[in-house]
């Protein structure tokens, strides 16, 4: 969160939100209410489960409350007199995080968690009061209530308690908060425009990708329309990569549960593997990860320095074992393409490599029409040496290594503690869609750990074994959470290059279809991606359907193109038609296929 | 086996091989004694353990007793008989046998024992006498033991009672049976010459792939020189198949276990397949085959016949839970490449699609340097129905019309029975290698009933839905055994255009790195694929290591090249360099590099 003010406001409104609620409904117990990227939300257990309707009241209410202009007043008690004072409201929840605090030192139940109550002073329990209304909160919040800005309840969903099926079911009530209505309208024209930019649902209507329920969710199959795309980008991918010596390697899915004990990836991610026990007894798991299997590559033989680096690129598939209820389209999935590379290199070959993938990234991300990338430096945190491999010294080599690059290259780069993978330090790359979102694409990542557990080395000029170190470059990274972010940014509306039809061609009538499918014939032979509309629709309708499919080019053949006169090029998205010289529309249409590397 | 006169003189030599064994070491209980594709073997218990030494003794003797010239005479005696008479000799395995006829009719453990005493007459038991020696047996044999041909003991192996652990360890006798000297010599030579050009040794050699302890047997690693040759031979068929109309698809590695209890695979596979229990406790399987991901795919919509045939390609990998024992370098893996496909289509379309597979399956083994190709019909059994999903007409139908189908091709296809996938019969296609062994390579398949299984229909002219029909179309088949055979046909001297490295530029002497270094970027600028060698070795040494990689050109470049004199092409497996203009060089490499596609 890094504008301060708003996360106060919306800190104060979720705590508003649980005032109006006791005050409507008498007897509410309430759970947790932290903020979140557009807001906030609480969690409550209303006498009776509230209704869609009841968030008009409660906004009422809400607004009442503000108006009222309570200060928001920091107190503090002991843990025992908290628990007293929550209990004897009948809170129970609150005394639940309450005694958590006091056996535990805190309100956590895992790492991910959104609100932790306090854990700087855990024998300190710290209370803001709003009016009569108390709750259990480390804030900060704004001074007074009349200094919430502009909100709006817009979502009532189930949660249960501390997100355990086991436990009570609360409701939980999301608000929207911004600073001002623009803020807040600007926001919900965002969703809006999210929602029919929403790659669920273009990925069916542009017929690219399709889930089966036989195969099962989080699987997702690629249309002949999809794998065109997917393969397209690769090939961009490749063409940079091939550009500055990767070379492409290809590895079973599957391997004995032993690599990953040897690489650390059983240890930290056990939970996430699916695994296999063979008809023989072993224990065999589906890879999440590529690098361990790419060490073996490299360690096949012992390399001189002159064939140092060695850069392996390989698109292929990994896979985790997520519950059900976090998939989501292709953003969240179980069978996730990477465009995975790892280059093998000496230290002093570090920069140079880096800076290579570097430009492989800026390439592909501006050929792909998005706008200029965030880099953010993501390091360990020292405070936790037990979430990662190896010593402080690599990480600090490691992670000077990376400053140094960032600032060789001139860019402000954001310092993030404990966002590192756990082998090593990465930068990583932050876009901004159409509609103003952010997502981390890809990531450059140092590694001298796994050098070190594989044992990895080259025979240096002086004839002795070196310790080599390992960059891991995916440039789209899961390519099938990227094509969801593609598909939303350009609404489906794929630059000509990378589109799976580049042109359709339309007859005006039936006497030109033959002429049509010449037309067609010419493109294709040169390598265009051409559909045919001679169907005997009208040719206003035929020209709306090539442009509902997003079509980059539209082209009607009549009497004047059989004639040898000019081509009218439709080009979506432009009002006006573009006229192209019979003679010149291949070479045209060639130029615009080429990938954008330049 | 083809010649009945060399099966029945192995038949007869393994009889000869248990009486010489039963004459020389008294007391030996006699297993089985099987035809083999190059002679036989007998399973023999001797009372202490053979060596390889006593092979000279048995041959010696054996030697005896075809001089002996005994006649081999057939016997008939109940079964009862025949347990006293054998169980009276102490040949306990023999009364084991018996004992599987009487009560299950065969003494067949599974259906793909190599040998079954009796089956026709279940209340019989056949033996045969050689002199003083009696064997179980059902024939047939050589009138004479004289006529047993030209023999060689050569390999001992131990070998479970049965194939079971859990049972007596018996010695397998291994003997070469031929008809004449020049034939078991001609044998010899090609085991020798196979032995020189196994894939294992030559993948090594050449660097195309690898195993890790690791990772885990039956899953091979590809280096970058494996799989630039993997890449190039699927490429070949990916161009074989874009000009007929294929598009590419793409499929998650696994599935819930529906997908395949609906297509049949569960029911007759299910020991086969690699499972997986996910953490909600759901059962996935790693996909054995493509086709029912591929229906998912078809069925995403419905298709109008004017859009049919649709044509899916996918180059992916399937997965069998392999027995340790049963691995075997490339050509037994437990992650098996494909480079699948399915083509969807009315039954009108069935055979234009077939005949275009069939060309591809031509063009492709041609290119790949294989000789004509032998076509095999694959039928079903219509005694065993259990083992076919579908109905008799769909039998018949589908049959009948790959019959027709290659009458029209006008070729000689040998109908096997029993030999049909589970789902429809087959065209399978066989090759023979240079050293004469023969490899069932492509197959086409023709399959009405996955379509009935997930009701996949087109609407036909009439507006109404159509059953339509699948045609399974792999042409390397499983491309890891495709290779382990190329690399043996070819004793991995490559052809120019699949070569992982195409040519090799050697400098003279320092004085002409540069030069050869830029020949090098000439050549790779063109797509070439060229590799470099500027060490200090003398120029022999640099040419013998490039004709060790069997690099198809060297090139070795001083004062007369750096002049535009012309180059020496120092051609793979040719005695006489080819002299190539300066100004050639260039094209010439280009022109072999293509696909040879026509």
């Amino acid at each position: 969160m890094e504008n301060n003010n708003l996360h106060a406001m919306r800190h104060t409104a979720a705590h508003v939100l649980a005032a109006a609620a006791e005050r409507l409904y008498p007897g509410v117990k309430l759970g947790v209410g932290p903020v979140i990227d557009n807001g906030f939300f609480y969690d409550i257990q209303f006498p009776e489960p509230i209704g869609e309707d009841a968030l008009k009241l409660l906004t009422k209410e809400m607004y009442k409350i503000i108006k009222e202009g309570h200060d928001m007043v920091r107190e503090e008690m002991s843990i025992d007199e908290a628990i007293k004072f929550f209990g004897d409201k009948g809170q129970d929840f609150k005394v639940d995080l309450l005694n958590d605090l006091k056996t535990k030192g805190t309100t956590k139940l895992n790492a991910d968690e959104l609100q932790e109550v306090d854990a700087e002073h855990p024998d300190v329990a710290t209370v803001y009061k709003t009016g009569d209304f108390v709750d259990l909160c480390r804030g900060p919040h704004v001074a007074n209530t009349k200094e919430v800005g502009v909100f709006k309840l817009w979502k009532l969903a189930g949660a249960y308690w501390r997100g355990k099926e086991e436990n009570a079911q609360l409701q939980r009530v999301y608000g929207l908060c911004f600073e001002t209505k623009e803020d807040l309208k600007a926001y919900q024209t965002m969703l809006e425009e999210a929602k029919k930019r929403d790659h669920r649902k273009l990925g069916k209507e542009l017929d690219l990708f399709v889930f089966s329920e036989l195969v099962g969710p989080g699987l997702p199959l690629w249309t002949p329309k999809g794998t065109m795309l997917r393969n397209t980008l690769d090939d961009f991918v490749w063409n940079l990569r091939s550009d500055r010596g990767y070379e492409k390697v290809e590895i079973p899915h599957i391997t004995k549960k032993e690599l990953y004990e040897k690489s650390g990836h059983w240890d930290k991610f056990k939970d996430d593997l699916f695994k296999i026990e063979t008809r023989e007894g072993h224990i065999f798991a589906m890879k999440p990860m590529n690098c361990p299997h790419h060490t073996q590559i490299f360690d096949r033989k012992m390399h001189s320095y002159r064939d140092m680096p060695q850069r392996f690129a390989n698109t292929t598939m990994v896979y985790r074992d997520e519950q059900s209820g976090e998939l989501h389209g292709l953003s969240r999935v179980r069978s996730i393409t990477q465009d995975d590379a790892h280059v093998f290199c000496r230290h002093g070959q570090v920069k140079e490599e880096m800076l290579k993938i570097w430009d492989i990234i800026e390439t592909f991300y501006k050929g792909c029409g998005f706008p200029e990338l965030r880099v953010r430096l993501s390091l360990h945190d020292p405070s936790a040496p037990e979430k990662y491999l190896g010593t402080p010294e690599m990480w600090k080599d490691a992670e000077d290594a990376l400053r140094n690059l960032v600032k060789e290259r001139g860019v402000e780069a954001k310092e993030e503690v404990g966002e590192a993978a756990f082998y090593g330090p990465k930068i990583d790359f932050v876009t901004k869609d159409s509609i103003g979102r952010e997502w981390q694409v890809a990531t450059i990542q140092l590694d001298m750990n796994m050098p070190e557990r594989f044992d990895l080395n080259c025979i240096n000029e002086d004839g002795e074994e070196e310790r080599v170190v390992m960059i891991h470059a995916a440039i789209m990274g899961a390519i099938e959470r990227f094509m969801s972010n593609l598909i939303e940014h350009t609404a489906g509306a794929f630059p000509f290059w990378m589109a799976p039809v580049q042109i359709k061609v339309v007859s005006v009538s039936e006497g030109f279809n033959d002429f049509a499918v010449e037309v067609q014939g010419k493109l294709q032979a040169a390598g265009i991606r051409v559909e045919l509309d001679i169907t005997d629709e009208n040719v206003g309708k035929k020209i709306r359907t090539a442009a509902k499919q997003k079509i980059p080019w539209t082209i009607v053949v009549g009497s004047k193109e059989v004639e040898g006169g000019d081509y009218n090029v439709n080009v979506f998205g432009q009002e006006e038609d573009v006229t192209v010289p019979a003679g010149e529309l291949v070479a045209r249409a060639i130029k615009e296929s080429q990938f954008p590397n330049s």
